[in-house]
């Protein structure tokens, strides 16, 4: 069983809760929106992704005769409920941000509207999807924007956490802009450019360095990147400058040389004057080695004549802030907005649209909050996706998830673009939200005070 | 496909090593050990988990006709080799530490001896299962030496990182001596207790909390534990104490209350007051939201009255620990030690042990590292596991990994149980070990200087 597609990839509750939905028959539509509470200390913004993966999960949802039999033999259902859970689909409606789109704090990215059972019940896989991707990308882009021109390759699958966070990190990566990955299945099931050569152990397994050379570029004539520092890297470079012209000899290029350990930038100043005091100019220094953004901007800053890098732990983790803040909310049911209000954690009811203006440059200038209904100057951000379970639209080309990427990153504002912490982004909070959340907090006072709930139709259907 | 089982879930660089190995003949042993190179700062010990999941691996391991297609459709490889991987198998074998055994930095948790191809093609995937959930049972150990006789439960699916690290997550922290899961697929597969109620939405969907209250119980008379927070945690106390006689003349028990918001010790102390005064002594009291091992050392050392903690994304992202300075390195091939010698990655070489020792009380002393054939005294963490590709024993039931684990945790020296940064484990270097490592270096310094391969059987094979 591909747990990626199980419906039981859920947390319990929602079945719970669907049993108690189920048996109160509430049906009625529910608006769910996802957003994100509060961004990590060390973002100036977001970048939405794993939209395509949402989707694909809400069109496929379905449990398995297999799966419907276990939940049945755990005896915490009744037998009613789970042959109503065998005919359970998705059959609603979905707006949201497309992957790449630059969001802030409070601003849905998805709205799921849609019977409650159905809405709620995907709450767990949808924030699960979300909330990784955006994680990722939202690194990923600040490496893109320190490193400007540079090459960035995700080399982080072995401590991603698994293997679908593995092939996400590299969706993620690449559509904030990354050139490619090392992860093989991620190149095979989305087209993304696989790159990758030796590793210290193909050096080690021979008696000598140059051996070790000499044979992975006879044995991969077309991809000769050479690892040079598991002895001493100068000395390596040294001898990738005698192999050199006996490679040529052969019709073998060296394209590059790859240092991954040590102070980067001061061996690959080292190595480039080695390469090029020899007429390798055209041999390319790649870096790998625990880099972050932070790495990144010490080696762009101090000119290191690195041409390409490879980031792993800290992409495929965003180790520096691993998960968001972010929630999936009842906004209204049977027509009626719902808000919650839990200490440091309520939300804005309603139905909601985000506006977002730009200025002359086209550089963003400020979003507005506001109801969906309530429009306002700017682009809206959200955007029908899913209507009555169906997509509206092919799922768009990984490229073209890369190209809005990149022109979102390119309409940031100046100050937003730094690795420092910035002033927010000006999200503007419209009249209309702001007086149905009053609306909402007054019904709510009246209501909670009062004991509505009527013991006797209890009492009578037992 | 199941990317949990795909051949191509790997880094690009094992096919391209592997075509060189396999072009030059090199099929002879390869000896790599997975280790922890450093600690994180925050951790003072590790727990090993993970290794059923590699066992699978490196039993299961194959590429499907669908993926030799593709492999050859990218023009990277020779055909030959293609189809040779065709036949690509793990025939090997395998000592390693039993899951749930603690360990600390340098000791290698797995050993993978077998032709240098298989050995090396292995690497990513097996980093990918070790790291990760080794990475959660870590983290998940301090929280349950925190806790006590506490019950914790794994809440974290929603903020893991994809499918399968939500899976393991719940995996690895019941091994660590969490009671249990959110996570349905988990609790499926593995056999882990499964435990949830009901979210705000479910409150939120209702006109009142009290007829939220009561239907869940109604739907759910064997689970109920009702959620407090959605509005006012003790106006929601005083509601459950007036719901409790009703249901009860239907007979329906309220288990417990759960707050997953605001100062928790603080609503949990006036709410256990609510209750008691209510004669509802029995009805537990569950805490949620952003808990980690530090949050429940100040409610525990506060004495809040909390029966069981709930615990997310802080569980299943490791957040301040998010991965591991591990790798798995090439220590010996064709009978050869080997050593890396990078700047600040310097390795070991050759096969080791650990033997540990402890106190008359059974608590840990101190480590030995050391080589395999070189006997210490102490007992020795690593076992035969796997012999020419197949398992030594069946799998254990995760019980008894969770007997292992919480053994383990008992033996641990008082220094190591808490929280803060304690001065390292006593881990010694044998000097069998050091006379290797020596010897190595030296032949390898010899090699490295001169310049061996003979380029005429490079041309001559052209």
């Amino acid at each position: 069983m591909n747990p990626e597609y199980s419906a039981l990839l859920t947390d319990l509750y929602q079945l719970t809760m669907l049993q108690g939905y189920w048996q109160y028959e509430m049906h009625e539509t529910a608006v769910f929106e996802f957003f994100v509470r509060k961004l990590p200390t060390q973002r100036n913004f977001l970048l939405a992704a794993g939209l395509e993966q949402a989707i694909t999960y809400l069109e496929e949802l379905a449990f398995s005769s297999a799966e419907i039999e276990w939940l049945a033999a755990t005896h915490r259902f009744q037998p009613a409920f789970v042959r109503w859970l065998e005919d359970l689909h998705f059959t609603g409606d979905v707006e949201a941000m497309p992957e790449g789109t630059v969001f802030f704090a409070d601003e849905p990215i998805l709205r799921v509207t849609a019977p409650l059972p159905q809405a709620q019940f995907v709450e767990t896989r949808i924030i699960n999807l979300l909330n990784f991707q955006t994680v990722v990308a939202s690194k990923a882009a600040r490496s893109v924007l320190v490193a400007r021109e540079k090459a960035l390759v995700d080399f982080g699958l072995r401590r991603a956490h698994g293997a679908e966070a593995g092939i996400m990190a590299a969706r993620a990566s690449y559509i904030a802009g990354f050139s490619g990955t090392s992860n093989v299945l991620a190149g095979q099931r989305f087209n993304i450019p696989i790159s990758g050569t030796m590793a210290h152990s193909f050096v080690q397994a021979h008696d000598d360095e140059i051996s070790a050379f000499a044979r992975f570029a006879d044995a991969n004539p077309g991809n000769v990147v050479l690892l040079i520092d598991t002895y001493e890297t100068e000395v390596a470079a040294e001898k990738v400058v005698r192999l050199a012209p006996k490679l040529k000899q052969l019709g073998i290029d060296i394209q590059g040389v790859r240092i991954d350990s040590g102070d980067l930038g001061q061996h690959a100043r080292k190595v480039r004057v080695i390469l090029d005091e020899a007429g390798l100019r055209e041999v390319r220094i790649f870096a790998s080695g625990n880099l972050d953004e932070y790495i990144l901007r010490d080696l762009m800053e101090g000119n290191a004549p690195i041409d390409a890098f490879g980031i792993g732990a800290r992409i495929d983790t965003s180790s520096d802030a691993p998960y968001l803040d972010c929630a999936y909310k009842l906004q209204e049911y049977a027509g009626r907005p719902r808000r919650k209000r839990s200490e440091g954690k309520t939300t804005w009811p309603g139905r909601k649209q985000v506006y977002r203006t730009f200025d002359q440059a086209g550089r963003m200038i400020s979003d507005v909050l506001t109801l969906r209904e309530d429009r306002q100057g700017g682009d809206p951000l959200l955007i029908p996706t899913l209507r009555s379970g169906k997509r509206l639209d092919p799922p768009k080309p990984l490229s073209a998830l890369r190209e809005r990427a990149a022109d979102q990153l390119a309409r940031l504002p100046d100050k937003l673009r730094t690795l420092d912490r910035a002033a927010p982004f000006e999200v503007k909070v419209a009249d209309a939200l702001r007086s149905l959340a009053l609306a909402v907090d007054k019904q709510a006072s009246t209501v909670t005070s009062s004991d509505r709930f009527d013991f006797k139709s209890l009492e009578e259907q037992k």
